[in-house]
């Protein structure tokens, strides 16, 4: 089987020298943020607590909350007014793949049942709906200008709702027999793209940059985002997403991954039409053998080469938006750009 | 079978003569509310836009949003400037509608089948999910200062963290064997005051009036709210709740009204041991007959009367609270106030 690797050509060739690296500053940045979310979801012993602690303690690197306080430290600001902001996207986060794992069927998250399995279903959805509030209220409560806070408040919501709507288009296509790699993209723009890039936009907004440069922090997303969702894809086929280290679940559980569509796109009917039988088994009946003999169309129409390739150019594209930014200094967006190629949420 | 009346006591003692009744405000108000969201939310033909106005057009009075504008207008205000505010308030109430019938497993609502019973719970999270996104977006585009739009959503923010709280309680501890009055008006005060209340508090803020107005409003919905959803637990037992011209659907879904809890406090051992029982059962194996049942205890204990004369008691106490409202002219709230005394929602 292909080997996943970084994207090694297209972050190699725009290294930069930071002496910190965003690496550590993630892992500070990721502090502060668990120092606030301590304040904000106060650990209790009530139906609300429990579950949600139970969630947000099983892992999560908050990536996006730290990228926000990395973003507006760099672009002149303030970090500290940030970090309301930054904890109700990790908040959102957290409240999507709450609801997302009832929706979607999934038993086991971080090596953990789900909070659905756990508390039951109207336990998750509520500790979900709950969330949201919370993180409304952190941005309300942040101590920024009236302007500054209502267009966070704007960021949030365009952030909540696309990724809503991206949902929407995921639940209805799944088991879909003419999935493309256009209502791949479609998706992943909208449930994706947006929310990995919202705390950027967030920070930029607090260091109280203009809209030109937000524009294009947004346009950054676009192609972020579908580049780690591919490399997502990509893992899953490798190491597993951290479901008891089980390899190829999206196969088992049907979600349609980038290989899939571009092997749909590819493939011959017989094989078509054994790749989508495939895909809508149930997933207890789907058995390792069965992935098995997915990766191996994925390997005889060379998906895994294509989709490597199609996100090493969404990459490329990422650091030409960057150069495009209007800011003076654009080696954090670089750094970020880079690290994200090289990791996953 | 006693039959729930109208609160005649309280409500003639505080009668008003306006010429245009709120019966008909609310009418014409409801209109506006409903073009309004037909813009907020456009009817189209996707994933997200069927279940929502499935579950829309199949009725609801729009009292919420109406009360709004009602008072918004009686103190001053522009009515059409809290147009978004009402509908965000309308929104919100189908959100939880929507939610809380996967959490509650009710299959019927307004006697149509449920939007989870129709369109699968992944989209029925997932619409309730976008309509909390929509009603943000609404008040977040409304025509107003800074300052009234951040007042609007920490009040809409409040108002979704209290129901979600009263929600939380409800889901756990149903088929608690000590359920107690004091327990079933700290649900209701969450899940019921705050969001019966918040539309008349917003109207409020529109209008420019101050934090003591506002205060007063709050507190009025800690009467109503409870004397409100006493009165529906009653007519639960008379009219049913539109759940096919059921009675006691609240019996059949062992959920905890006023009665339950009264007759609990009042009951010697063995009708107590037996109401809980009743209450435990799977509504499938609650046959009319058990219905019957429980109704007979809730008469032996007299639980049905008390219910009537403390329902009254908070309308009194509603009326005094009016009294103290800082405003100049409080006949709207007076005709408010007797009017929710003698309808549902």
């Amino acid at each position: 089987m292909t080997i996943v690797q970084d994207f090694p050509e297209a972050s190699a060739r725009y290294k930069t020298d930071m002496a910190q690296t965003i690496e550590n500053s993630l892992k500070t940045y990721g502090m502060r943020i668990d120092d606030y979310l301590k304040k904000l979801l106060p650990v209790r012993d009530d139906y609300l607590s429990e579950p949600i602690w139970y969630h947000m303690e099983s892992g999560g690197k908050r990536m996006r909350p730290a990228l926000c306080l990395i973003v507006c430290e760099a672009m002149g600001g303030n970090p500290d007014e940030a970090v309301p902001f930054a904890a109700a996207v990790e908040v959102l986060h957290n409240m999507f793949l709450m609801h997302d794992d009832i929706e979607d069927g999934d038993t086991m998250r971080r090596d953990k049942p789900t909070v659905w399995v756990k508390y039951g279903t109207a336990n998750a959805i509520n500790a979900g709906d709950y969330l949201l509030g919370r993180a409304y209220h952190a941005i309300l409560k942040s101590n920024l200008s009236f302007e500054k806070k209502l267009k966070l408040l704007d960021i949030f919501t365009i952030t909540y709702e696309k990724t809503v709507e991206g949902q929407a288009l995921d639940i209805n296509w799944r088991g879909s027999t003419d999935f493309t790699i256009e209502h791949y993209l479609q998706i992943v723009e909208l449930k994706t793209a947006y929310y990995l890039t919202c705390g950027m936009v967030g920070g930029a907004v607090v260091a109280g940059r203009s809209d030109n440069v937000i524009e294009k922090i947004w346009e950054l997303g676009k192609s972020m985002g579908p580049a780690f969702q591919i490399r997502d894809d990509l893992i899953d086929l490798t190491q597993g997403k951290g479901r008891g280290g089980v390899i190829g679940s999206d196969i088992k559980e049907g979600k349609p991954s980038f290989l899939y569509a571009y092997t749909l796109s590819q493939a011959g009917a017989g094989d078509r039409e054994r790749l989508i039988e495939i895909m809508l088994k149930p997933r207890e009946s789907t058995s390792s053998r069965v992935v098995n003999e997915v990766i191996t169309l994925y390997n005889k129409y060379d998906a895994i080469n294509y989709s490597q390739k199609y996100a090493e150019g969404l990459v490329e594209k990422a650091f030409k938006i960057i150069e495009e930014i209007p800011v003076e200094d654009k080696t954090t967006f670089r750094e970020i750009a880079r690290f994200m190629a090289q990791r996953t949420a």
